[in-house]
């Protein structure tokens, strides 16, 4: 199921699902056939896959009249970030796939060998905006704003010490993260200030249940900057898939549902590039992961 | 007012003020004066100073006969943190007093140079535990368990580009942090699995809002390792004051309330000891910081 947050006609987000091209609303959903139904991502993310599946069995259900009370032209609709305001941070993996590792150890401060545990980090809250949405680029704060597809996995069970044979089960879905990386803000070489500037998680446009994708470690992932391709690869070359982060993490962190862990991004940024480019006013950045869809970001200075 | 979550008789979480060597519970004082009160702390942040005003107004007018109902003995209740779940990371800050910044040097790997900005890394919502809590020592994950008192800063008004001076405005109160460090857990330089596994951020016992504490910047805290003092210090020595981090952490991010900054440790950690010490299983570690209290922890090895 492609489960998303938007809005139609100014309205509080509200939670949909996108099928045969139009957005089912599900509160509306919920009153024609006089259920309860979560109204939001990360109450839906809580109630588990079986109310996904519910949720299915009840669209499955709706006569042509009731669908015309309920569907929505996507063309009317504005998609938000499928979780707008996530219960914590954004877990980043860095140096993930192993071109990116070489690219980054050419231009950035980083090592060339290739790490021996996943590089973890943090992206706050605040930095989520949806697809469509403005990329604010503070120039007082970086001259080297970057881009970085990838393929983020949303966490629907809780779990510690998460053997990577049982990772999967602990999942309840995915989505598209830009992981937006100022070069120029690391600061004792943390990266906070680099990657988690408001605006700096672009993600969505919809979050796809793991029952549509079979093997999340064979998605071809991509990023155009104004039209011209910049980045290229597939799931498979992560260095630590998402069995071995689910593992990992959950060693360090209790992992929750609604967590987010965004799995690196492939070789292909802007600071690896000879010579090295940037993103600025006006540029026009879209991230794609095969099978969720793209996210379409507009840069715009700071005034 | 001291505010505290705590638990009586194993009940939920619940929201009181300390005072008169008595726990008063605001859902008491809700029910005896027939008015809506906040039931967490989350939530009284949210509704801020004015709310805590009015709330200090109702305590003011119980008769003995109410205190009866609304009154507990300390010793009968259990505190919690003051937010046991934030609704992000929380923004910790490193080396942020000058010593510490040469002890660190010394020991670990960060540079001798005082930071021309502030360093800032973060702590997931699961890190937090309130005083009398076990710290988890995990001896797969690390051997140099460490500790840091820490006045942290919570955050009452949201808020982008604060200037410094606007920024106490921002403030909604104070408590104690421990930002629990294990010094062999950083990861291609990253500090969140040294400083975010879970137990990693002991807080309270209380958090005190601002009108109690007229000088932030004057606050002696101190530390003690099996009843040795280790940190002894002032918050007057801190390299970015509150107001230095809060203009400088809302050019990044936008603060929002129950925002929780962690305003970094004095010297006299175990990293910067020679010869070096870690905390095991069964030291008992209080964290202590003038007007507001001490958090007392015991670390647990895990099995």
């Amino acid at each position: 199921m492609k489960l998303a947050t938007y809005r139609i006609n100014h309205t509080t987000p509200r939670l949909g699902v996108v099928q045969d091209n139009h957005m089912i609303d599900l509160e509306d959903v919920a009153k024609i056939k006089q259920e309860t139904l979560p109204l939001t991502m990360l109450d839906l993310i809580d109630a588990g896959l079986d109310e996904v599946q519910r949720i299915q069995q009840l669209i499955d259900s709706l006569t042509d009249e009731e669908k015309s009370n309920c569907y929505y032209p996507l063309s009317n609709v504005t998609f938000l970030a499928p979780i707008p305001k996530p219960r914590k941070n954004i877990f980043g993996i860095g140096l993930n796939y192993t071109e990116h590792v070489a690219e980054s150890a050419r231009t950035l401060d980083t090592s060339n060998e290739l790490p021996q545990q996943p590089v973890i980090f943090s992206k706050p809250p605040t930095a989520v905006i949806g697809t469509d949405e403005y990329i604010i680029h503070n120039p007082k704060l970086t001259q080297q704003l970057d881009w970085e597809v990838e393929l983020a996995v949303i966490i629907g069970k809780k779990g510690k010490y998460v053997p990577k044979e049982e990772a999967l089960d602990h999942v309840f879905g995915y989505t598209v993260i830009n992981d937006i990386s100022a070069r120029d803000c690391r600061r004792s070489g943390q990266w906070i200030v680099s990657k988690g500037q408001d605006t700096f998680a672009p993600m969505g446009p919809v979050l796809v249940t793991k029952d549509e994708i079979p093997d999340p470690h064979n998605l071809n992932l991509s990023l155009t900057l104004n039209g011209v391709e910049k980045q290229s690869s597939n799931t498979k070359f992560m260095l630590f898939n998402i069995n071995d982060l689910i593992e990992d993490l959950s060693t360090v962190f209790t992992l929750e549902p609604g967590d987010i862990i965004a799995t690196g991004t492939p070789a292909g940024v802007g600071a690896g590039r000879a010579p090295q480019e940037w993103m600025w006013d006006g540029d026009v950045v879209k991230a794609t992961v095969e099978n969720i869809g793209t996210i379409t970001n507009t840069i715009k200075e700071l005034n």
